[in-house]
């Protein structure tokens, strides 16, 4: 799309495009008329299919941006003076334009620290045990939000988030998971969807599909009854209620179709584990998070960076001799080489 | 889509398709790797595009939905005790779920009367006259917003408009245009897009595409720089800014690519044209609203709505032997005809 | 206060002083240290001196202001997508700068037609029959609000307050009563403070004192315990939350100590049956509706309003031809005795 | 008021009564009647009053509590997306319900380090250097605000709120004082209240008067015309607009009559003083601040603090070992004396 051709392109994953299958669906499903906002049988029939994957029977709103998602869904299940618990690094809090605070009229995130990206489970249950409940002054406990894949590039593993959500049982909290790369999760844990979610008490998910192959919508899967109602309200006059809402869920329908997600998700996994090994390897640098999903972190000498993007790799800084590497479904295996390749001559 | 074929769908514009050009669009979009969030060469590239159609220096936001550019572009620029004047039919005062009072902070929409969906300059003017500025107790005019065409399926002509146009600048109003069907009022009055907009002041315009051939977006033109910022910071924390942005700007370069759009509009016009007359020849049928775009509003005998929803023919009920019929782009000819001659044999 | 004297003050109830037994209250209060916001001693004895007088358990939240009781309370208690039906000339809907909007996120306010100021209980019963439920695009029906005595000057009956109730019960709807003129309205009907709320179903109770002899409180009564944690959160982040709230519970306390607020509503409507009397008796006049608290709305020739003005009697003009007239608790007999004999020579 | 009397009440400074001179006042302004909201004569001798005491043309808003204070004058001022920089300690970003995101929509406090509750300007500086202006997923630069004196019970210098000031000229940021001790800091810098505000650029301030002598108001004094039209709608909107206004401005004119604000502060501060001094002397004892307005933070042996509450003192603990005493207006000298007393028994 840009003329500028890099030699390897690493700044995100939604830099990527369509999958083929993805837009034939597209094609498949621009056939006669249909009633729009979801109220037709492609609507319903998501939420079997979806119902299906996840082991549980869960509403799926399709939405035109995780952002959407993350926001729209925890505005609509908090009080306007609850708080979300949330890794300090979380997209949410960091990257969405403090979006829950402003669509949930004052909601709160709350951040607590953990190693690469991860919510320690105990340090969640000790800040539930000082959580300030009745104190007017304060965010009330109603949510807690985990990221998987988080944003370091570690995944959780299966009995954390079951932790996770004992504590959230327990304390009557919201289950969120933010999962823009829940297929790069669970290709790296090997489990099922519901191993994730249903199975460990999850109660919202945010699916990310557009940074792994589809074109214009995640979606929202909702597995609690009493969740869908304000979702749905909160949705629409949100303008994230398509009227072409067959599109949305035929991208969906294609996305999970044979476990397309999970093939795409493996490829960029192993894309990112060689470059993570090949530039481990290095001398002056260091990996900064176990590589688990499709993103890696490093320390390089200065000198390096400035050197690979020279010569046309694309990634992003993030401080002083940092830097972020994502790989995408449909990254060349050439590009991870020729980074390496490069690197090593510069290094 | 939906098993159960209808003898006619006249529901509304969007239970249609995409159109071919559309859909080829996106094929073509679907190459190599794009800077995400609209930063990449096919935003600037729109831009330019809508620029030209619109003789003027404007900003495009592909949006997912009608509601979302309504909402979201006064929501950004009213002061939360602010109020838009608007048809007191107007589809955002109706039916998008009090969007704007809530993401504008209580903004506020005040009805105006007015024949046949249009507001009355004249009685804009007098609104403004009798406005209580400065009194805390009641919403202070910040802006006036038309739905052309409107939702009685007339068009606001460009007099009407420049009047409207005057009146907001004399009074310091942002001018927005909700323009679901913009396509359909200009094919009607056969004048280009600036006359409809640039030209009479309009400030903020919602776009529609998706009811007229497009898959998933509309756009918000911006026609006012100063606007740009708060539309942006709003649009991105609403979860409206679509990583992939590429695929969206695809849609409204062809959407507009020789002028598709008028052609579709004219398509969907002409059928309501047709209906409307052979309507209107019936005994006991009346037209509520001279048909200038692709809507007819009639009332018939019931028997007769009744007779006509049980072969097969889908459309809305909107009061007592009151029903609305839409056409879009895509309706076959043979759907009007078998309609009409439907209704003369129940007659 | 201000300099120049009027013959007679009729522009509202508010610009009345205090009552000595309410500042006498005040100095009593002042003695000692005390528990902030509320949680000392004398809240606690609010609540259940007020719980005596509705003979129910209450619940008592100082607030500074009747919109403040009114929007927050409701605000707290709504989803952000419901919507409260109240009379299309409500306080809350006309003169409180759309602040339910803003603190409710986007809560509507229906407004229905009624005879005098009062709603009429079919006319809801019908509305809710006709309510768009589930629907998306509409606000869902979440609560009744209705003014007690109205802004017309009237008072609802028990009989129709009773009506109302059984509605709300029935539709699951929040009943809440904008009593800015409580005790005027009490006094008219003769009956107890808990005939008025607990007895017909009233949730929550705006529950004026200012206007009848407070100095700088009203208060929200709520009668339901699900609506105080809600309630108490929202006022403490909207800055309602006193910290010296003894002096606001003093006021409160004294207020209805013996009962003195029906002793003052008692001589405020007496002022206002005599204006009403003397004025329908005028050639030209005409009263608009019944006077059953303290205010007199009335038609009277132009130049006669301007007369009365002329000659120093304050009260303010609601239309051509058309004035209001409040009578307060310590208006002197002789004010009104002054205006009636000013009207009829001027007459 | 309370039954179980203290030998030493230290909890906080809103425990304190009614200096006797602000309960004068009232009685004196209960003459006659009034325009309510603050359209009468009061309102504009009050500001003419303030604009006296500030050497600058202000506006006066008086309000129920500080919480309004801070919260709806921020959220009147920022753009939704806006952040405001505040130190990580401040009473609006941890002890106000998070009510600046909710009334300004999601309003972000950006919360800064700093030594004994000060902001330091340079890390203001260094943070506006690195602010993503621009970056839509991101608060951007609004305001800044300081407390004076702070939470800590430090106080601001004067050159430390100059070069603050000049930054936030420098950068376009609105200048907020939290001034809810704002006498208690004037009392310790010993310099004009236009010091601390006109002349270093504050642009709105907090002004507290309930902790220090007066009954149920503190005041939003604000310094730019441009501010003060947002500001009333939001307070009224909010419930902040007391129809009898002229007993909150008889208030705030007889707290700074003949400087009284100052001397009530100095007497506060001076059994601060005392009590910091003695405290500090005992072994184990640590003061974890300056003591520069009325405000103690100390550490002390958990034993000691054990025996001081047992024997009647009251105050409250900030942490393991720590504690926090507040000393008002009308503190006996005795309490402090009886308190020191008895830690030095105990110690």
């Amino acid at each position: 799309m840009e003329k500028k051709a890099m030699r390897g392109d690493f700044r995100s994953d939604n830099v990527a495009g369509i999958h083929p299958a993805i837009m034939a669906a597209l094609a498949t499903a621009n056939q006669g008329t249909a009633q729009p906002y979801g109220q037709d049988d492609s609507a319903r029939a998501l939420n079997a299919r979806f119902s299906d994957v996840f082991e549980a029977e869960v509403t799926v709103f399709p939405v035109a941006t995780g952002t959407a998602a993350n926001s729209f869904s925890l505005a609509a299940c908090m009080r306007p003076y609850g708080g979300a618990y949330c890794h300090e690094g979380a997209h949410l809090r960091l990257s969405e334009g403090n979006s829950l605070a402003a669509w949930g009229h004052g909601a709160a995130l709350v951040g607590l620290p953990g190693e690469v990206g991860r919510i320690d489970p105990a340090a969640l249950r000790q800040a539930l045990a000082e959580a300030p409940r009745g104190n007017t002054q304060k965010p009330q406990p109603d949510a807690v939000t985990v990221t998987q894949a988080t944003e370091r590039g570690t995944v959780y593993g299966l009995d954390a988030l079951a932790a996770i959500g004992a504590v959230a049982r327990e304390h009557g909290l919201v289950f969120h998971m933010d999962g823009a790369r829940f297929a790069n999760a669970q290709a790296h844990l090997g489990c099922s969807a519901a191993d994730m979610t249903s199975r460990v008490g999850v109660d919202l998910l945010s699916f990310g599909a557009t940074k792994n192959g589809a074109m214009s919508t995640d979606a929202l899967v909702v597995f609690r009854r009493d969740l869908v109602e304000p979702i749905a309200f909160t949705l629409r006059r949100a303008g994230q209620t398509w009227s072409k809402m067959r599109f949305a869920a035929a991208q969906l329908q294609a996305y999970v179709e044979g476990e397309l997600h999970l093939d795409l998700a493996r490829r960029a996994n192993a894309r990112a584990a060689q470059l993570g090994h090949g530039l481990a390897r290095l001398p002056g640098v260091a990996l900064l998070a176990p590589v688990e999903a499709n993103i890696v972190f490093a320390t390089l000498p200065p000198a390096l960076i400035d050197a690979l993007q020279a010569q046309g790799f694309g990634f992003y800084r993030r401080g002083p001799g940092e830097i972020r590497l994502v790989c995408r479904f449909d990254q060349p295996e050439e590009e991870v080489a020729a980074l390496l390749q490069a690197a090593r001559a510069a290094g």
